[in-house]
Parts: structure tokens; C-alpha cells; sequence
């Protein structure tokens, strides 16, 4: 049995104003030419489809239009649960209707425990919830974490696993260890988050989203596809595309497949004059580019500049501040420092001038708000 | 063959900021049940399933919940168009999908020629359109109105229409002389949008949404269904209901079958007093109330006292103030006068003043804008 798994398409992103959507056009298309070679037997998604829980009429018009390719057109079951960034009800919209041509939308915690089978194999999903519906669900308010959550989600899955059978679960969260990137929107505020490693060995197969990097994590067992595209600059050189799983004599094996995007996420750094006069090697003038230059505090519009050049240009920094960023970063005494302090060194740091009186004051206001709770 | 016919449903619609959604769930009920009975051969909704093209998620949960139903319960063929006030793109989501288990939504001039075919009657559908969507299909920027445009593609259809055969349009549009109320939005701004009912002499049913009234039109072969509920005042008394569509032998007979609404509208005119001491009688005291009423001029807050007595009051009306306006509705020099004039005669009545120097001013601005365009 060949199982293809992706996840973390993010559709409708905009990434510093500009909208991916025509990446994510060009990136599934090949995607669907690579299904048409590959003929999986299942496609598992693992959340996060859309990037919010109102994506725009061309984001849900592309969802719509790839998985009728690939559940109408190709005749390949596919397995799709919500991530932190769907909305529940947005995402599972005709799911009834659609689970007859073996399109299979899980997004409520009521189906931990029945497994959708396909060729002999249990496909069991956990999609996302937050902790309160979690504790709602498990009808448990002494829950504290969301280790502790998903922990008791899991065992109700396990207490019923046929350990005779392959089974797989699907789910939507970060494991303890698991490498992060800047565009995964934390799960939940203020509780660890991470689950251990060990709550899944009862799964022949753990397949995830929420982590973007495809080799986020170290291990036999359990994998993220990563996302379908870079995503944020912190994801710069990471290949993305998606994993097939190969189940032959109880054995599963496998690997990862990259697509190639129409643009990647780029940081130049160096001069702004060698940028300029095209003196330094970039590695695709299309790309979209994050410079970090220094020497340019003469000119007045760098960014036009710049765009003139590099069309998809998306960010700028100041490399001279940056380094001052930098040295503020690795100031070892930082965890001793009151926020307020911390505050006011940046401030320091950027303008060469402390707070006034009046600012000292407002940030007193709101750090003294936020220690009673009320942000 | 029997056929049900509804329209407007409008789910979502907030009167006067009540939410109306749960009397839309409960009269849904009710249409379910009915259909359990009737167990027609196929239902028709022609358009304005939605009161907006953002609904919110309770009204797609309910749309969704109800067609299931009917659909996937009780294996019930259904037809569905979009009308003025849909999305298309969120109403035409998930289609390819239900199509196969006989839900058809269409919302597209691209099918106008191609009728779902059921027990070897054809349905044709004919979406709403703008008149600038209908131009673009056509290819053709010489019409100019409404009408021009729906001929045409009327044309386009009974141009291949095979006379032998029962033939049924679905449309969501006026036709000319259809009683009008208060909640129809306006089809287009500035253009005639009524069609001649001539236009339709080619089918043997045309099964119509827009018009709430369920007896619009005086026509042997033309129906609106009506909405699914009173939607304004100028709805009292309105039965409100579905049509059953028989075909017997090539015959066609038609009636109009009544549900029971939770809370109907209700306008009650009267003395102030006698409402508040309960001296008029009320057909429910839970309706959906509409004061018009004299002395109370004295009262400092009127309003919350019916409300008291009546929860669900929506509208209240001084109407002696109203009486003015009446006196003035029926100026017969109106249509003479500029519309500066109009607003200066309107404010003079409702308050005894002339408009100041300063409101003169800005009124002409506004009215200058107009003119240009502007607004």
C-alpha cells in the first residue's frame, strides 16, 4: 500500500502583504501531475488547508478544485483533518456528502476512536482541538496541559488498537524536540504544548502537520511532511514538498519526495551597493527576497529601489541595527532584567535616547495590565 | 412526477438586529417533515438560499444540516440556483461532489442549455445573473437592459427545446406586474429588470424565486413560491409555504401548501394605551411585533415597556408623526419638485423648522456628488 502524506498547505497566506496564492496555484498542480505518475492508494493531510478561518473565495476555490483532481479526477481516497489555522466548520462544510467518493473530512474529536480502513489499514485521526475543547470533550476539568489532553485522547484509541493490524494515526500537533520555524502559529497560550514521543509507540505510523520543516523530528515512527511551501525566512533552504509511506508484508517504509516551487524565500546580506550594482550572486532574481544590507542609511527609498531589481523583494533590514540587535540579543544578564528594563535598553538601543517620563509611564500602565490579567 | 417548489429562504436574515435563525430552523423542521410525507420526486429552491454572501456559520450549519437531510435521509433529488442575494462561489462549494448523490447546485450561465434530466422531465436552470455578468456571457455589449439580457439567454435554451417533452424553468428574477415587498433587494440599480411573462410561453412551468408573495403573479404556467418566512412588514398576513408541482399524463396542475411559522410578523395600530393595558386584542403576543401608535408622545420610553409585554417587538411608529408623512406621501406636485425641495419639505414636516443655511449646504453637496456620480 503506497500512503502519500502531506500537510501545512496554508492557503491564502500572505506572507509581508503579498499573497502566495499563486505559488500554491503552481505547487499543486505539480502535485497533481506527481499523483497521476505516483497512484497512492490514500492521501492523508494532515491540517492547517487554509491559512485562517475565513480564507478568501480564490483560496477555497483552489482547495476545491485540487482535492476534486485528486478525489474525482484521480479516484485517490484522501484523508483530511483540521490544523490550528482551519476553521472547524469552514473546513468540514459537505463532509457527508463527500465521504461517498472516499473523501474523508475529520475535523471532530467524537471519531478518535473509529478509524476510516482502506485496504486493510487503520487510518485513525486525531484532529486539532484546543484545550478547553479538549477538557469540553473528555468532560474533565482537572486536565491541566495539553500533553495531559491529547495523553488521554490517545489512550482512548489505544485501549481498542488491534496491535495485529497497521495502524496509522493522523494528527495535528508538535512533538517534544521537534525543529519550530517562525510561520507555526503557537497552539495554545501560556501551557506547554508539546506532547512526548513516547504516547505514540502504540502507531506503526504517526503522521503529522503543524511543523513546516519535513525532517522536524528524528524518528522511526513519526513524521511531518513539513509544508508545502517556505513559509516565513526561517524556513530559507528547507526543501518542502511531501512523504510516501510504502506498506509491503506488514513492513512500512518511507521517504521524502521535493517539489520545486515557482519561488523560493531568499536573505541576501551584504552591501547595499553590491546588492545594487548586482555584484553579489543571488540565487534567483524572482525569488522572494529578504535583504540584510548595510550602508544605506544615504538613500532615501532603498525598497523601490530594490524592487526595481527584485520584483518580489518582501523585507529589509538594517544589517548595521541588526548587529546592534544582535549584541542586545546575547546580553547574558537579560533573564535578570525587569521587562520594564528590558524596555527601556532597547529603546536605548535604537534611538540612542531613554524613555520620557510620559512612555516610562505608559509602559508601566500596560505591563502592570498585563501582570493583572487583562491583556 | 411530483415536484416541490421553494424559494427564498434567506437563512441568516436578521430583521430590525433580531436574528431570525431559529425560526428558520424551525419551519426547515416542519418543510422536512412535509417531505417525509410527500416524498416528492425531486425539490426545487430557486435561489436565495442565503440572506448574504458572507453568511454566518449557523446559516451555512443549517443550510448544510437541512439539504442533508432531504438529500442523504431521505434520498430526495434536489435542484438548487443561487439568487440575488448569494455567494455563488459559497453556495456552489462542494458541487461536483453532491452532484452524485443527485444535488444539484447550479449557479453558472455556462449550464443554462444543459437541463438535469429527472424521470424524463428536464429542468433547466437560469441562475441570477448581473446584467454585467449576463453581457460578459453573451459576449455582447450592445444590451442595455435587464430584459434584453434574459431573452437572450432565454433564447439560447428554447432553442433547443424538444416540444414533446415537459419542459420546467428555474429562475430567480420579477416578472413584470409580480406583487413586490419590502425585502426584495433590488435586482439592478438603474436598469428595468422586470422580464415580460411572454418570454416564458416556451415551457410548460417556469418555477420562479425573488418575490416573497406566493401568489406574485396571475399566470396559468409562471409560480413563485414564495419566501420561507414573512421577511418585512409589508409581509403581514402573507401565507408563506412551498408548492407542490404534479405531472400527470403530460398535464401539469399545481397548489400552494401552508406551513406554520413560530412567530409570525404582526402590526398592531392603536391608541398607546390601550396596547400597554392590553385592551387590543393581539393575534400572539410572541409575533414579531410592529407598533404603530398615537399618544404617546408623553412616554419616555415606550419601547422597553411593550417589550415587556410583547418580547419579540421589533418596530415601533408614532404615528401621528406617521400620519403626517401619509399626508405626504400623496403630494401630488411631488414629482415636480427638485430634490433639494423634497428633503426641505420632508424636514419642515417632521420638525416645524426649514433647513438651516449650514444643512442647505451640505445637503446640495451631497445631492451635487449624486449627480456626479459620486456616490
Amino acid at each position: 500500500m503506497k500512503i502519500v502524506h502531506t500537510a501545512d498547505w496554508h492557503l491564502g497566506k500572505i506572507l509581508n502583504g503579498k499573497s502566495l496564492l499563486e505559488d500554491q496555484e503552481y505547487i499543486l498542480k505539480q502535485f497533481i501531475e506527481e499523483m497521476k505518475e505516483e497512484q497512492p492508494e490514500v492521501i492523508v493531510i494532515a491540517g492547517d488547508l487554509y491559512d485562517t478561518s475565513y480564507p478568501n473565495k480564490d483560496a477555497v476555490k483552489l482547495l476545491e478544485q485540487t482535492i476534486a483532481e485528486l478525489n474525482l479526477e484521480l479516484n485517490i481516497p484522501l484523508i483530511i483533518t483540521n490544523g490550528n489555522h482551519d476553521g472547524k466548520a469552514r473546513l468540514n462544510y459537505g463532509a457527508e456528502w463527500f465521504s461517498k467518493s472516499n473523501l474523508h473530512i475529520r475535523t471532530s474529536l467524537e471519531d478518535i476512536n473509529n478509524p476510516i480502513i482502506i485496504n486493510g489499514v487503520n487510518f485513525y485521526t486525531l484532529p486539532f482541538a484546543t484545550l478547553a475543547e479538549i477538557k469540553d470533550f473528555l468532560n474533565d476539568d482537572e486536565i491541566q496541559t495539553y500533553q495531559q489532553g491529547i495523553t488521554q485522547l490517545l489512550n482512548i484509541i489505544t485501549e481498542n488498537l488491534n496491535s495485529n493490524e497497521i495502524n496509522i494515526l493522523i494528527g495535528h500537533l508538535t512533538v517534544q524536540g521537534g525543529i519550530r520555524s517562525d510561520s507555526e502559529r503557537e497552539i495554545t497560550i501560556g501551557t506547554v504544548e508539546e506532547v512526548n514521543e513516547r504516547h505514540f509507540d502504540n502507531f506503526d505510523r504517526v503522521l503529522l502537520g503543524h511543523l513546516h520543516h519535513p525532517f522536524s523530528i528524528n524518528s522511526e515512527y513519526i513524521h511531518y511532511s513539513g509544508s508545502l511551501l517556505q513559509y516565513s525566512f526561517s524556513e530559507v533552504n528547507q526543501s518542502k514538498g511531501y512523504r510516501i509511506i510504502n506498506i509491503e508484508d506488514n513492513e512500512v517504509k518511507g521517504y521524502f519526495k521535493k517539489l520545486e516551487p515557482k519561488r523560493e524565500l531568499e536573505i541576501v546580506t551584504g552591501d547595499y551597493e553590491d546588492v545594487v550594482q548586482e555584484r553579489l550572486l543571488v540565487k534567483n532574481k524572482d525569488n522572494y527576497m529578504q535583504f540584510r544590507l548595510s550602508h544605506m542609511s544615504h538613500v532615501t527609498d532603498p525598497m523601490s529601489i530594490l524592487k526595481n531589481i527584485f520584483p518580489n523583494t518582501l523585507s529589509l533590514i538594517n544589517n548595521e541595527m541588526n548587529e546592534q540587535f544582535n549584541q542586545f540579543d546575547v546580553d547574558n544578564t537579560m533573564h535578570q532584567k525587569s521587562d520594564f528594563e528590558i524596555i527601556n535598553e532597547f529603546y536605548r538601543y535604537v534611538t540612542d535616547q531613554s524613555l520620557s517620563d510620559n512612555q516610562s509611564k505608559m509602559i508601566t500602565n500596560v505591563l502592570e495590565e498585563i501582570d493583572k490579567g487583562e491583556y
